[in-house]
């Protein structure tokens, strides 16, 4: 019977010894343990990204896949380390609003403030306690190695969460920006740029009927209807930048250039206001 | 008896989670399948590099090796995902000219032109028509997550390439520009710039003699004979780079400066003229 | 029984497939060697910061690792390619200085000035001079995947390392910079800065006492007393940038802004100076 996987995303970079060492010391627990990077460069300190990302990717993942979260620019402080099972993953993460956008699919209506709420039916939350899983001694500055690595590796081997902490009631909530129904549109954001220029958005795919009639605005620029592939034929012929409008991967509508870079071509990025009208 | 690898080449960057979600999706379907990435930093829709990066490395890897190239400008529109077998590897990839580097080691007359070849005598090209062995629901945009990634780690448990797909007798054709003979040199050009700002040619090594004869021109420079390894002692004494030409580790001729930059030294990168003279 | 994990640290940069070609060679020799990234992002030819990274890394990963380190600016020269077996790691790595860090630890005195020094006791060292362990052919500019992925592969299978090459008496020296003592302060510098822009310096900690009596300054500034996290309450509250120093995670003392960037802030880097006053 395999390890199930841990899965990486921190704010680390790649430059630096830090992940590397986070896998040693996983390593040494569970010599097994298959590891994989979903991301070490989210922008430093950006919890609200890393938790857009986490909360998108972690459903491709094996059943039982143990993902590690580290965006902690409060360590050492008296943020609570974090353990959340839900029906399909464990998660390990400092409890500062990183886990919203995975706790966010147990709401029914995710506030909008941020704020504490408390953990939804079916998922458990544990306040890490028991120094006993974690490396000593403890570095105040770097819990991914010495807290969230180690519990990783010994919930990989088995180790029952409620040994290594007691059950937590809440937990922080950092709400993704979620657009507004306005009339007949809807207006959201861009949440952030990937590394071909599309602008994914915050706004859910499922909004969105295919019918040809939407239009999509960003940056003084209208898009008619959406396309299906990065070579759509909906584009805007008199746009000479042949934007496009699409639902992609992660299920968000995307802003995107076919063979070109979205983001260069608006000079738009994380923030920006996009409104899609319904005809 | 160990999975086979799987080896990773995309244009995906590393700050995006697409990466790891692929991998994630392999690890669904085949929990012990070992995961190597060649690189994920191919310039964004860049074919022919990511060809030439993939048919220069493969043979390094084990028998059987399972490589998922996707750099794939085309997705979602009426280009065929292909699986090709060669008696070492095997390669899951959109059928755009990717796999061409590796097809032209069966070719005696690599055609110069960009077009269509039959597939060569010792090689099976199958045409991935069977979404049984892909990732439902199928999105238009992201085919090395819901079609690649899935046919690999499928073909890594001992799926046979017959059952996702039938034979394809032709395969799409880019060529790498290979350096033209004039009387008593060689025509070609520069087909990347390395980490280190080594230049790498398109003209094959076992091309030339090691006879301290040879004078390679780039960039309005004169290089005298070749070098052994980066410090040569075959350096031209009156150019103060020190540019030295070299056979480099990928078999091909190679610019560089010892403990320098060749690229930034010249200003020179892909498609730069490179000429060698035997005298 | 597991293969001991093989852990990689080179200047190869991550856009180039030479990190992924010698992950090949080592899987193609023991298909279930775990493979870890270190880093492959130390500075070209940066020996002293590999050193340095090496050497505050290697005790977090699993007794019996296989470090692999090629930071190699001599490839193909006379400098001999070496095995150095410390009670808990082996380490394969060009004679250049690169283990200096590693080999420090077990001595009592470590020479000021760059050269040769004898291996100490307790450590062993071997040429490596048995190329039936290599790849063939060999190139005389890439050792790192036809001379070390190889041997590091064979050792993580067992071969013992006096089969591979002939104990060596001594191996290169490059000091890391101690700080100097003078009087009642220690005077050092900045080793490099982290992907946060933390400064990290030659000062250990075991130094520092944090009764809150020290000193730090850098670039004219002047910090009061040691912080115990990024969030530390001892910040030189009549400094705008928020300056603090601390213990870092690798065990040296650090300048950090909090949720900001130090080395952008004093633009400060690598050589910077730093002295510490104890009152």
């Amino acid at each position: 019977m395999p390890s199930p996987p841990i899965v990486l995303t921190t704010d680390f970079g790649l430059s630096d010894p830090y992940v590397g060492v986070m896998k040693g010391v996983i390593l040494r627990i569970n010599p097994n343990a298959p590891l994989i990077d979903l991301t070490h460069l989210i922008q430093p300190q950006d919890v609200r990204h890393a938790s857009f990302l986490l909360g998108t990717s972690h459903g491709f993942f094996p059943q039982g896949s143990i993902h590690v979260a580290v965006v902690d620019p409060g360590v050492g402080t008296a943020r609570r380390p974090l353990l959340l099972e839900t029906p399909t993953a464990r998660f390990v993460a400092p409890d500062n609003g990183l886990l919203s956008f995975v706790v966010a699919e147990h709401l029914d209506a995710p506030p909008e403030l941020p704020g504490r709420i408390s953990v939804p039916l079916g998922l458990s939350a544990y306040h890490l306690t028991n120094s006993d899983y974690w490396r000593q001694p403890l570095s105040h500055t770097f819990h991914g190695r010495d807290v969230f690595a180690p519990v990783a590796a010994h919930l990989s081997l088995g180790v029952p969460p409620s040994s290594m902490g007691s059950l937590a009631n809440d937990m922080v909530w950092l709400p993704i920006q979620r657009p507004l129904a306005v009339g007949n549109s809807l207006s959201g954001e861009v949440v952030y740029a990937d590394h071909f220029g599309n602008l994914v958005t915050n706004v859910p795919g499922d909004l969105l009927t295919d019918n040809g009639k939407v239009e999509v605005q960003i940056a003084d620029r209208t898009i008619y209807g959406l396309s299906e592939t990065f070579h759509g034929g909906h584009a805007d012929t008199s746009d000479t930048t042949n934007l496009i409008a699409l639902v992609g991967s992660l299920g968000y509508l995307e802003i995107a250039v076919p063979d070109g870079n979205a983001a260069a071509a608006l000079g738009a990025g994380p923030g920006a206001a996009v409104s899609v009208d319904f005809s």
